[in-house]
């Protein structure tokens, strides 16, 4: 482990210790005050993203992706704004999950406390640099900021205004922290932290995504792989099943709630299909259907067994006919990768089925897959979407960056083999 | 991977997914009939469970360990009552977490729902093997058992019985499998069958437990370490912090909730060290104490950092005198294994700051840290204590095996830019 992430690592983890007690107003009072540094600062943030985009241009990236890495000082503003609205947000840390009193008499409470230290590893716009240090401080929590290197220069000077508005703040400076160096030593680095940083979120593509669980000794959050499907029942209203798949796959095709599969019971593929590969077509999507789909319509590419794996991100989507509910729910189980699955379906039953047969982190029902968003589900903010089963799945909102610790009180509570002694 | 763990690790994953839907019902009949079959076949079972002891004790294992492996017919009659308690537990799958109806209509629920495949991996008493079954399955999970070696003869019958019981009930019979082999392979297998395997628990010391986190690419919940600590405040009682010291450290030596290191303020070190180094040698403790500590009295060992780190599971405690309660929380950060550390203090101000600062899976106020158990909690039964921050911390009950799973239903909602919209 290199010597500059060290110190940086541990003075996180002291941040933390400091961090984790504090109540909702400081971290409030040095949220506002991050706010203020980067509208106050706002020339030399733009000056540090020119760089960025400099570098970017020259090394020919795409002019799509120099938008998105891209800050002005109308989107430094919005950043700030984002902020302010975290600082809004209520504090989950300190509230009673469970609490009793025991038979013997001991008070149990078991309370949310912040995690500790946290590492993110993104990729794209330097806004998350800002939006998941906010998260990270209002939850009580050390943050260690290993964005992209390609914007480097502004993570850079994003860190250095946060830490130094904190400066004059209850919430140590050291709280924030941007993982020095931009080569592949430094992504490992933050993986072998085990006893440093308490958990690692990866916010990227699957290939980011994989290589972090695969080689991290810190336990990791799994975000954002969305191979997402749209199931069209025997009992569905096939023209509310057409609306709520092209909303699912063509509204916003670059995210991980779109859908990547439609799958359709074949009870209703002559209703449907046809009306489906028109809609779609409108629309500007590509089907990759099987033999079955492809004899509703014409301009339908051949479906192959990888399509099914695809999280197209796209105007694509693959497309089959299924003989029944369970077959569907065979194909998500085999395919998808547990983020969200949709049935349409005027049947209680099948949807009751449905909802209990797929294994993802959520299933709709006569909705669009686009809905699994912390924004829509009320948390405020996002800090990803789990597809994992451990700590978190789904949504991640404040709460699911906290952790829990039992606190038992007795007044000389001792433990024999006969049971409860009080002492004194 | 090896052919043989494939195959079993895939008949789990089948029976998961049979399992996962099940109600309470079937799931307690099955837990019964398990119960049954134990006590039908009790002669079968201590008949294999002979050529387990009779291999220890040619290999020249310990009485004391051999004594922890042994079954009889009375050891089996207890194990197949734990299992009828695990019947009788209520079952958390199905419980809401979260609910509510969204502001564009959407029914928005937070279930609770089984992992899918748990594996545990184990040291010791074959009575884990269906003790660790019986929870998993009342939770809706199929199970890989990897016990250990010393056992393979005991674990084998105690799996084929459970199976064959199975066999008669709603519960697919692979949802209980043993790992076949005794090798460190089978165990190497386990921590590589990320999308077979939801979740690992190693059970047993810090090297086992060690090793599955560093190579595991599946998720770990870390069990069991326990370095506790007992901080007798400036503000104790000390008649009653000997006896809360007494009772951590020597009712039961060899267990994680023991403590391992008591921590006095200066201020009440002359009244509290000789009355505490009186009783602990009445008990057969020896004390590991730094100058200030050994200057109370005779006998006190020269401790090292080494001790401070140390989770002896004997009758050996490490000691030092602190300036005051955060030296004290400073020691206990960064000598402990974050399970259970307590105070002692009449100062309602003290015991609140010891708490808010204290990093760990469980905080006592003046009472022994033995009470960290998942029976003592009211949890009805226990498959580890969790000494991480993610998914679990602290006793890990029922609740603890479970994951959850969003619904969100709604007559045609799709999402837009402008808001929800719902189609119709």
């Amino acid at each position: 482990m290199s010597e500059e992430f060290l110190k940086v690592a541990r003075a996180a983890r002291e941040a933390a210790a400091e961090l984790a007690p504090l109540p909702r107003a400081p971290k409030d009072r040095a949220l506002r005050a991050i706010a203020d540094a980067l509208v106050a600062h706002a020339a030399e943030i733009v000056e540090a993203n020119a760089q960025d985009v400099e570098r970017a241009r020259t090394g020919g990236t795409s002019e799509a992706m120099i938008d998105r890495l891209r800050l002005d000082e109308t989107r430094v503003a919005a950043i700030a704004e984002a902020v302010r609205e975290v600082a809004d947000l209520p504090d989950p840390v300190g509230e009673v999950v469970r609490g009793t009193t025991l038979p013997n008499g001991l008070e149990l409470r078991q309370l949310k406390v912040p995690l500790g230290v946290i590492g993110i590893i993104y990729e794209g716009r330097p806004n998350v640099t800002v939006d998941a240090a906010a998260l990270c401080l209002k939850s009580g929590n050390a943050v260690l900021l290993r964005g992209s290197s390609s914007a480097y220069s502004s993570n850079t000077a994003l860190v250095k205004i946060m830490q130094g508005a904190l400066e004059g703040t209850e919430v140590p400076s050291g709280a924030v922290q941007l993982v020095p160096g931009q080569s592949r030593d430094s992504v490992k680095d933050l993986m072998r932290a085990r006893g440093l940083v308490d958990v690692l979120i990866p916010r990227g593509g699957a290939s980011l995504i994989n290589s972090v669980v695969e080689e991290s000794s810190v336990p990791v959050i799994e975000t954002g792989v969305g191979n997402c499907h749209v199931y069209v029942d025997a009992e569905a209203d096939v023209d509310l099943a057409v609306q709520i798949l092209l909303n699912a796959k063509a509204q916003r095709p670059s995210v991980c709630n779109a859908a990547e599969t439609f799958l359709v019971h074949e009870a209703v593929a002559a209703a449907f299909v046809p009306k489906a590969l028109e809609a779609l077509r409108e629309a500007g999507v590509t089907v990759h259907g099987d033999e079955r789909i492809a004899a509703h319509g014409t301009g339908v590419v051949p479906v192959t067994e990888d399509d099914f794996y695809t999280e197209y991100l796209s105007l694509d989507i693959a497309a089959a006919v299924v003989g029944s509910l369970e077959e569907a729910v065979a194909h998500i189980r085999r395919y998808g990768s547990g983020h969200t699955d949709a049935i349409v379906t005027r049947s209680q039953g099948a949807a009751r089925r449905f909802v209990a047969l797929v294994d993802s982190a959520a299933v709709a029902v006569n909705a669009s897959t686009r809905f699994t968003d912390g924004g829509e589900f009320g948390f405020g903010a996002e800090i990803g979407i789990s597809t994992q089963k451990l700590h978190a799945r789904g949504p991640m909102g404040l709460t699911e960056l906290t952790s829990t610790k039992w606190i038992y009180t007795g007044e000389g509570h001792l433990r024999t083999s006969e049971g409860t002694v009080v002492a004194g």
